[in-house]
């Protein structure tokens, strides 16, 4: 089954990230899916040299592209506006904090400036979002599910948070931590598993769900091409398991496959 | 037993933040306690107005002040220059990063700047001193504890830094969510659990154990008054959790009683 076609009674998605990598192909597997949000907002920095997304929003007219540099305050509330405008009443279902970055460095060459710029994209950012689509969120929340439902899922409302194994402090031992050690990334990854936790306590009394979610180790940009995923294949995953949310899943931390991860 | 009997064979402690609270704690109950270390570097980043301190270190000769303000790279690397000269071919014991600060705020009041500013001092600042004092902690523990022993501890070399139970992600659920939502805080001690976890990755081959301790809620500036346990309490479980500290422990989340907390 796609992924996709669990966002049936999803009216809005808003991914952050979306030109290229995992933000892209979850705009595109969306789109192209049996049943298709009523909105994807596809958001990036540079929206007029995203070729790809570009190309993708041509073919679907379901896809609305929003500028927006998850650095910038100004830049976060400019999107708000416009999101609200296209929105009206319906508000917004669900949010995917998708875009980071990962500054690479080891005990040797790990700076307080590259520390704190990784923190700032992956962690601090997701947050600020959040806090600024709230309103949009508890619109969309109050109206409820299908038929006025108060259960929690994408069909009210979810912030979906991109983390990664890599955050997880109880997995980064042993073997497994021989590898990959990306002090920036790691810490922002862990700080931002925090972020969620938290803002899953304070929006469950809204009906808001709040999940991160590692995506397997996937072939962009960032993955490198010896990943073992495609992206089809992490978003198609991805996709059932944020279709199919529910309160069980509040405030956790999940892979693709949608397995519960240790924190 | 006084927990500082256990620095029986610790010859130098290092602790950050030592003018007030329970940093000037630690280097009180070291002083006076049974078996002192032969140097305890209390630094602070304004000893002229560390009046207490001052009056402490008056009482005891093996406690050295020095200037450090965490958050310069360049005060760290002065102080790492005065203490080389200090402690010379023996190399540095024990390192505590106490210096902690609390920006409070919570989902409504939470800023970009306010959780930046946390995380540089909570999380970024022991990372960066921990590097700095790396040659110092391998010559303590390529010298090897008493006889020689390569057995990990205090009595060789050990990075010790002060998290709190309110930087568990796990812990942050249901009733106890429910109080001390203070986002710039919570999150930066997550990262630091982090950046323990990965030093702890990257140090044991040399020797050099590391964890993170939560000091229980106690009586100091940042504390409150309300809090159940005086300093004097906390940190003379502390010192003898952080004496008996071996290789099992290393890496490890522990409470000022010794008990495992989860990340
Ligand atoms: N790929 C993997 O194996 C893997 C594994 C675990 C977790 N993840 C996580 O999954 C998410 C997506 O990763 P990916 O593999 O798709 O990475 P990617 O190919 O490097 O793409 C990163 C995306 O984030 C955007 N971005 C970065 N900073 C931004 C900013 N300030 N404002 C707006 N957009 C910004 C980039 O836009 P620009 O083109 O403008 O830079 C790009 O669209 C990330 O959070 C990553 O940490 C990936
Ligand atoms: N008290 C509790 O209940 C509790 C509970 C859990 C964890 N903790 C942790 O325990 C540690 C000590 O807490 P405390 O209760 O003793 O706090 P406190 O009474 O507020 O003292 C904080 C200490 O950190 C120092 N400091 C802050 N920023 C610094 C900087 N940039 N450079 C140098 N020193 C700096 C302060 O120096 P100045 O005087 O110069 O500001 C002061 O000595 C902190 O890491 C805290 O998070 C405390």
């Amino acid at each position: 089954m796609s992924g996709a076609m669990q966002f049936k009674n999803c009216c809005s998605v808003l991914v952050t990230g979306a030109n290229r990598g995992l933000g892209l192909q979850i705009v595109d597997s969306l789109a192209s899916g049996g049943f298709s949000p009523g909105k994807i907002i596809a958001t990036a920095r540079n929206p007029e040299s995203a070729q790809k997304l570009q190309e993708v929003a041509a073919k679907y007219p379901n896809i609305h592209i929003i500028t927006l540099d998850v650095l910038s305050q100004e830049s976060i509330e400019k999107c708000v506006e416009e999101v609200a405008k296209l929105l009206q009443d319906e508000g917004l279902n669900c949010l995917i904090n998708n875009a980071g970055i990962n500054v690479l460095a080891d005990f040797n060459t790990v700076t307080a400036d590259k520390m704190i710029e990784n923190f700032h994209t992956n962690a601090v950012a997701p947050l600020m979002i959040t806090k600024a689509f709230l309103p949009l969120l508890k619109k969309a929340a109050s109206r409820g599910g299908a038929g006025g439902s108060r259960s929690m899922g994408i069909q009210r409302a979810a912030v979906i948070n991109m983390s990664s194994l890599l955050g997880s402090v109880e997995l980064n031992w042993g073997e497994k931590a021989d590898t990959f050690k990306w002090y920036p990334y790691r810490i922002s990854k862990s700080a931002l598993n925090m972020v969620s936790r938290c803002m899953a306590v304070d929006l469950e009394h809204d009906g808001i769900l709040c999940i991160v979610i590692h995506p397997g180790w996937v072939r962009t940009d960032m993955g490198g091409y010896e990943a073992p995923l495609s992206p089809e294949e992490s978003i198609s995953s991805i996709l059932s398991v944020i279709g199919g949310l529910t309160e069980k899943d509040h405030g956790s931390f999940l892979d693709f496959t949608g397995e519960m991860l240790p924190w």
